[in-house]
């Protein structure tokens, strides 16, 4: 589907299934929506930690439109599925949030991993998880992010296996493309970062690491989620896992 | 001076001159400090617009130490001289501020084109308006900055004319440092942004056109200032131009 059978698509509650592969070459986005009491904190999160949490767009209160990155689009609608919390706690799933938008609402767009996997496959590196159609295996670290008034918390890192000559190519490209989390922040060495066993993931999937390869771990956009929930906001929505925003914008 | 040297010789007051030249190789900032109640419109501005506003840090609400850039040095005290400004008057200028502190004061590092002018002779292209001795010429243009709630207002850029064989190198070594303005946003056209007569500059100095020179424009860190007092705040402190904050960091 092109862009436009995408929307159109999603804002009928046809497709409410997740978004990889839709609307080729778009960027696409993790979304947050927090009140405006919030959003001082978490905006300067971002800023202080952009390798999880690379800022594509923060709209003003109340104003569902991302202007920047997608003029012709609401992001009430145009998600095939949100996640609504209350108290830090996740207690509905829905297809549209116009019944839960507020005025104080402010909505912040982060660049996502569905763009540097698909680029790390043009560029002819073999992405495990997608091979063997799986989730992304994802660790909590004890390297911790820089905090931000109310916002604290671990990095969370996303993990592929690669062949020793995939890695430099693989740092190669994704260090071009910071707004997805651009380089690698570490490879070779889970331990070094807090993390014991690449067979149990605290998110996604385990998936096969083969002899000789070399576990590589990118900054996760699930941090900024997870450290948003951790903060047990009064009532926060996201997208749910792998039902992106897909931008108007090309990679 | 080295910049163990200049923190002192600044912290004692014995140096209060402009920075240009200062602790060569360290990363110099412009510095903004507004009350908390500003802070997320402002950080909200310098993150729609990163190139007249290239974020370095920005601190803790009271926090006179920028943790992350300079976490020896003391906001306060080591910048040669400050702008106190009420209303969006300016009303005094001094060298230290610590009497004017106050417990919801937030600093923005802003990236400044010291830094990136150094760049510039270092790959061999003369710089006009320092091989003239004179101030930098600023331009108001009639390029909209995308507004963030107070802050609103028109972008600024600094010109420096160029042979067309130096302009292309220019560009190059200039896009490369996105924290201190980056590539160019406009060369060769100044009436297509607004700019009328090159020997009237809206802020510094008026310099010599060779020729065949092509005038260059980069987003410049007046812009920041100028929107900030345009809105009015009814308590804002800055750097005086020139006087910069040097950071620990190397460029």
């Amino acid at each position: 589907m092109n862009l436009s059978e995408v929307r159109r698509a999603v804002r009928s509650g046809e497709w409410t299934r997740p978004t990889a592969g839709l609307a080729p070459g778009y960027l696409q986005a993790n979304l947050v929506i927090l009140p405006k009491r919030m959003a001082y904190d978490f905006l300067l999160f971002c800023v202080r930690n952009p390798k999880p949490c690379p800022l594509l767009e923060v709209t003003d209160p109340g104003c569902p439109v991302p202007k920047k990155t997608a003029p012709g689009a609401d992001l009430r609608l145009d998600l095939p599925r949100y996640r609504v919390y209350r108290n830090g706690e996740w207690v509905e799933e829905v297809t549209d949030i116009e019944a839960y938008w507020r005025e104080d609402a402010v909505s912040f767009l982060l660049g996502c991993s569905f763009t540097f996997e698909s680029l790390l496959i043009e560029g002819g590196i073999p992405v495990r998880h997608i091979e063997e159609n799986k989730n992304v295996p994802m660790y909590r670290t004890h390297l911790p992010c820089k905090p931000a008034g109310m916002f604290a918390g671990p990095l969370v890192v996303s993990m592929r296996p690669l062949k020793s000559k995939d890695l430099i190519r693989a740092v190669e490209i994704t260090s071009r493309h910071p707004r997805v989390h651009g380089a690698p922040v570490q490879v070779g060495d889970p331990e070094a970062i807090g993390i014991t066993d690449l067979d149990r993931p605290d998110y996604g999937d385990a998936v096969t690491v083969h002899p000789g390869e070399i576990p590589a771990f990118w900054a996760c956009g699930v941090t900024p989620q997870a450290v948003a929930v951790a903060s047990r906001p009064e009532w926060m929505i996201t997208h749910s896992p792998g039902h992106m925003f897909i931008t108007e914008r090309r990679r």
